[in-house]
């Protein structure tokens, strides 16, 4: 694991809750620019991390306990799909292939589904969570990066309304009922984000400077980070 | 299993290819109004099972061995999940309950779910072109007999576009790649006509009349079967 991983662990402590708009709109705003990488590449990851969002959520609507949990869960899922299509759409208009363009980080994202699929129901269901809210929130900012309208278009997706609500619901009622799965889930959403991290850089093209690379993402990560302690707020978790 | 079932069986060699237009506006109508369940009831089978057709799209998607074929599944289970989210508003419009509408027929949808899962990537994806069909077309043809103007709605949903043409070209260039998995499959689409009907047919509201329920089921699942004999037709295997 590398050095900056353990530099945002520290900040988790400090939870700065910012609500998305003001994640967006931060003053001390970093340019992702330079390391923003072609739209085809940056369509054909983003478009296959949502198709793995979208597996999790599926897997976990086919687990769910109740006919209740699933038509809730089903909500998120027909959202994930719709961004999962949009951004399909947009890597079409750029006359790319849908396959292709998904095929390059494929083994990145797999792996990352490995390592954040969950011991049990719950776990799996707080990775859905919190790995779709980080992700969303880091693409946008990479997004700012891509040339226009393209960008202006990919905005547009990451901004639409997710299923965020009903995951937390759900988490929310079953912490409610069973404290000792709150300290659990807070464990493993810590754990995730090591990981979601890791899927969520690699779309990032580097430069030669590994340092001014490191300085750049930095403060993205922080800001993305403040939105990921502010989701596991919302469940009465610490970051 | 009963006696119906196996006088279905033989029907199945003699193939009638009708495309479903003609279908749903055969000259030879058979009335199933009064073995039709209350619209709450019919909605909260049909949108539970259309919620099982999107899980195993999900789990093919989720095993599927390119991106490709992911892609190309993507779209079957967005307009699945289409179908459910439409059941669902229209329970919602009847003021029932979704999860309690879903739960009562939950335990024999399972079963079917389970029964027909499939032992390898191929079956389970057959299982989701030939159930999926076969459901649609019957669904169809019981809401003939729910009142309107929840029928005509119900029919509009059910005559949407499907994800079936997708699941065919995948299977049928599987197929034309190896003839020994046409064989297979041909036989695991034979042994899915019999779960597929009884889930089917377990919507329905029996009468005292265990006779005339039967003679009314088995011309609607002649229909059906034909179109359950042109699908497999339309992939080169005899169903």
């Amino acid at each position: 694991m590398v050095n900056w991983f353990w530099r945002r662990r520290n900040r988790v402590d400090a939870p700065r809750l910012r609500p998305r708009s003001q994640v967006t709109a931060a003053s001390t705003r970093v340019d992702l620019a330079e390391l923003t990488p072609d739209a085809l590449s940056f369509l054909g990851h983003a478009a296959y991390v949502q198709l793995t969002i979208f597996e999790n959520l599926s897997r976990v609507i086919a687990n769910a306990p109740t006919t209740e949990a699933k038509a809730a869960l089903s909500e998120a899922a027909a959202r994930s799909l719709d961004t999962y299509q949009a951004l399909v759409a947009e890597i079409e208009r750029e006359h790319g292939d849908v396959g292709a363009a998904m095929r390059t980080d494929a083994p990145d994202i797999d792996r990352f589904q490995r390592f954040t699929q969950g011991n049990d129901w719950f776990e799996s269901l707080i990775t859905c969570y919190v790995t779709a809210g980080f992700l969303d929130d880091f693409f946008l900012r990479v997004a700012e990066g891509l040339p226009q309208p393209v960008g202006e278009r990919v905005t547009a997706i990451f901004t639409a309304p997710r299923g965020e609500k009903q995951l937390a619901e759900l988490l929310s009622a079953a912490i409610a009922a069973n404290p000792r799965l709150g300290a659990r889930l807070a464990l493993w959403g810590r754990r995730l984000v090591g990981d979601t991290m890791l899927v969520a850089r690699a779309v990032l093209r580097a430069s030669d400077n590994h340092d001014s690379d490191e300085a750049r993402i930095e403060p993205v990560f922080s800001e993305v980070i403040a939105g990921h302690t502010r989701r596991m707020d919302a469940l009465g978790l610490t970051a």
